[in-house]
């Protein structure tokens, strides 16, 4: 099967969404804004009050004003000069995208930037507070103290804004305990519990997958990602409220959250955290995600706050065994697409006609024969040859690639089924690969497999473990510059914290934690390697230690690896993982696929 | 030769130093003077103002009121009851040695005490400001708010205290550049700026340590640890001031500091702080180390604190090439006596006549042939049998065991020699070891070799190779409770921060830090396995890598290792060492040992 044969039904777009000659005008419109406010600055980040990775177009105002769609980002705009700071992965990215003879772009990230070098002294720089955490305001506050006056004040973008989309309404989806495990009711009743632990009254939930978690829930409001958008107050006792859209307010939603949760709309949640703080209550949230806006409401109408982690995080990363079950099928859903397309990018990449666009829509043609796949978890990387280097690489109709023999090819890809979450990498190849490829694919192998055999006590934190997977890099003086692995969601984001395996991750892992087990190697300008599983942590057997199952069921290309760096112990763990996949996944494949799959997965 | 034969020249003691029956007066007399002060409750801990390991006999407060003399720990003595605080390596030995009719033992870290349970409401607590840390006095203070009045006063064990030891007065040495490897002004320079950058005026150091780094000199005021008892007061520019006992201050001492740093009596050192107050400076301090006493002091005279880690700590970690040579140096030494002690063990161990103490004074006595050794740098932990899994060990008289047939011995010892400091581990046995043994002992050894083995990026912290030498052992559901390794000061502290190798340490590992490397496994009630090397960080041929070079020059028992167990390159490293070991150490022997050490260093 061709690429040419399959519907034109795909998830990712491959064009270039920004036109550069918008921004001056736009940015024109903002200074008069700014002016007839006397705002010297106004600063416009890439994140909305969700601090999701996704945002709805109708809070894309970044994209809007600079044309950067980038996931991460700020631009500080002054009434001469606009400054945009982007992380390292849009260094090309931003420059392309924005008008670089207005807008100078820096690779900062976004609250490392020196804001006190960027303004004069006197000036008033204004902020959106709801589009800010407390703690980017107080670390900026304290940047610019005794220099300049930091503001906060309506959105100056939104009044400026011609034509902006309506904010998502899609319905919304109520999971029976069946997908759940739990009932909302009982997760509640756990976050009360740590609410009168802490000495709180409520904690204020503006992160949608912690609402999403706690309530049973899921949605369509950005692209990814099956969030609800909006603000939940949990109080000490009672039922929470759930502030949404008005338009997504239904009598059947209304009827499936009885007993549950009070339905509100959004527009009614100030004055609810306003009654908070006159009667005094002491309200928790979460200073590294809330809105700034939540905590100035709270304060200025006399509430007390109690800074904490959101208390839904630790408690949503304990993935249940419903939500493992759940896990495991979309993995097995997930496997049956990846045996067919690694089946067919096997017979179509020696005719060196395959592009990188070619790949991530076959990839998702094949996914899309599942019903229950609701979406892609991410936009898919796919770097053929020296694209693969490029480690947050997405490929446009302008870098768009040809994938030539003898090259590797990079495929980091992901979806939604309605049973769960997935997040995959495998490295491919067409022609014969060098010496070299096979000595880093193998050393990353290694490290991969180091991690999936490890057993270690509890208490032990996904920094630990980190060091497993670097160990045969470093050993050659080489390692990758990202983390080993993110938390994943069950149904919900394909990132989550606040567990990780990366010295960042000091928390200890936890059985149900679910983890992405990623090591990578990249050669600038040549290729790049990555390999990926999810993992869930498990008891062991032997008592108070943990060890991992592994959730992924695709081979992994044994044709790239230097025979001789393989240790027993590792091929043994590849033999019983490729036993695994073909037991799983054969029966459920017919045809080339099968065949195909059954030779990917023999012992070695 | 036999132990008997040895000459009765030995460092370590073996007595018990206590005496139960001193307890009840000595805290009738303390109850006397609180009553007259109006305190209801008095801190004593085992702490002087130096924070060192070793105290001084007229600084040993815990031990004279309470006969307890481990290294840590906090007495609590109120009125009617008094309690004592000691950590998880004296739960056995602190109620061996006190009055438990009159104080209560508890295993709890000192400063995790469960303040607000042990005082009544109202109650006032009394403390030493020179014995306690601001860190420690703060956290005490918020433990206490609103329930009893903390307040810091002269101390009340000193008023009651008959026949107090005086002060040590040992002569001071001075290391010439040859061995220091930079002069005492090129080291104050860098302070200097580091002043400089964080915007103090002065730093006062109160760690021995620091002073005797930053000074090039060593003194004998401690067992142990060629210490200089003394605080310094190092300003922005110019000379440091040296405060020290004024018996110590001699002409001669004048003269070899002269263009230094100024020397001055102790007791003028709170005139000192007190000036420093008053013209306003802002003085740094590191409130995890310096006493409350110097904070508060200055505080109260007007200065302004600048609360920062010591910052000689750092520095001092990085070895420059002259300490290394003295290390090297020191561990040739210590090969020498270690390979005549081990081969003096194996023909003598079979007698079945061999204690513990025995063990240690034939050790000691073959380093002291080294007329360069000038202490042992710890006691001694010499286990037999089941002791040697009581990690913290001391052999005492009473406690002296002999050594059985089929039974593993551990012993962790150093010596403290002109040219550098050692601590080695050796696990030993007689007769013939069981596969379990083997199998444990193994671990332990490939643990070992991993973290000899690494390479690693600059950036690296000890927290993240910690995991390396763990992960056998994980495998198995085992560990150790306890770092894999500590920071060795060069003729310096046997254990010497901030760096190290466990989950605490998370600064970067650098060129020329030495460290521990031991990982162990201990069976309660039946045996206790370590093996321990030092290591040097040093550059790797990879760019932008380091990697370790050991010191340590004593063979490790190839008898206990299981073969099937070990790796090719594990056994490729060992071979390596044991070539080390055998060309530098055999040159140096003759005799029986020169031959024993040729068998010990066999290729496997």
């Amino acid at each position: 099967m061709t690429s040419q044969s399959f519907p034109p039904t795909k998830f990712q777009s491959f064009e270039e969404k920004s036109d550069p000659s918008q921004v001056a005008p736009r940015l024109a419109a903002l200074r008069k804004a700014m002016k007839a406010a006397g705002i010297d600055h106004f600063l416009v980040p890439r994140a909305d009050a969700h601090r999701g990775e996704s945002v709805p177009a109708s809070e894309a105002r970044l994209a809007y004003l600079t044309g950067f769609t980038g996931s991460a980002g700020l631009a500080v705009v002054g009434l001469d000069k606009a400054h945009l700071f982007v992380d390292s992965r849009y260094t090309l990215q931003a420059p392309a995208q924005t008008d670089t003879a207005l807008v100078e772009v820096h690779e900062v990230a976004s609250f490392a930037i020196d804001a006190r070098a960027l303004v004069a002294k006197g000036d008033v720089v204004a902020y959106d507070p709801w589009l800010h955490t407390p703690t980017e305001i107080r670390d900026l506050a304290e940047k610019l103290k005794g220099h300049a006056k930091l503001v906060a004040r309506d959105n100056l973008v939104d009044e400026v804004w011609d034509n902006r989309p309506a904010p998502p309404v899609s319905a919304i989806e109520i999971l029976g305990d069946n997908r759940a495990g739990r009932s909302a009711t009982d997760k509640i009743t756990e976050i009360q519990k740590t609410l009168a632990d802490d000495g709180a009254d409520a904690v204020v939930l503006t992160l949608p997958e912690s609402i999403c978690w706690l309530l049973n829930i899921r949605g369509r409001d950005v692209p990814n990602t099956p969030f609800v958008l909006g603000f939940a107050v949990v109080p000490k006792k009672g039922e929470p409220t759930l502030f949404l859209d008005a338009a997504k307010i239904t009598d059947e939603l209304e009827n499936a959250l009885a007993g549950v949760a009070t339905i509100a709309a959004a527009k009614k949640l100030p004055k609810a955290l306003e009654k908070l703080g006159k009667s005094e209550k002491t309200v928790m949230l979460d200073p590294a995600s809330a809105p700034a806006a939540v905590a100035e409401l709270l304060i200025e109408a006399g509430a007390s706050l109690v800074e904490k982690r959101d208390p839904v995080l630790l408690p949503k990363s304990r993935k249940n065994e419903a939500e493992l079950a759940g896990m495991r099928e979309a993995h097995q859903l997930d496997g049956v697409a990846l045996a067919k397309f690694l089946s067919w990018f096997d017979a179509e990449a020696p005719s060196g006609e395959l592009t990188e666009i070619a790949i991530v829509t076959a990839l998702e043609a094949f996914r899309r024969e599942e019903e229950s796949c609701v979406d892609a978890s991410f936009d898919t990387i796919s770097g053929a040859g020296p694209n693969g280097a490029i480690v947050h690489y997405r490929v446009s109709e302008k870098t768009d690639r040809r994938l030539n023999a003898g090259e590797l090819m990079l495929v980091d890809s992901g979806a939604q089924y309605l049973s769960g979450t997935t997040d995959i990498t495998r490295t491919l190849f067409t022609g014969s690969a060098t010496p070299e490829q096979k000595d880093r694919y193998t050393r990353v192998l290694k490290g991969m497999i180091a991690v999936s055999m490890a057993r270690f006590p509890k208490g032990t934190s996904g920094a630990q473990i980190d060091v497993l997977a670097r160990q045969f890099l470093w050993a050659d003086g080489v390692t990758y510059s990202h983390g080993t692995g993110h938390g994943v969601g069950a149904y919900l984001g394909v990132h989550e914290g606040p567990i990780g395996i990366s010295s960042r991750y000091t928390l200890p892992l936890e059985e149900g934690n679910v983890l992405s087990n990623e090591p990578g190697f990249y050669k600038a300008g040549e290729y790049g390697i990555r390999i990926e599983n999810l993992l869930v942590v498990k008891q062991s057997s032997f008592p108070g230690y943990l060890e991992f199952e592994t959730l992924t069921r695709a081979p992994i290309d044994v044709r790239l690896i230097d025979m001789a760096l393989l240790t027993e112990a590792e091929r043994q763990w590849l033999n019983a993982f490729h036993g695994e996949v073909w037991n799983d996944i054969g029966p459920r494949l017919s045809g080339a696929a099968k065949d195909w799959l059954h030779a990917a997965t023999a012992m070695i």
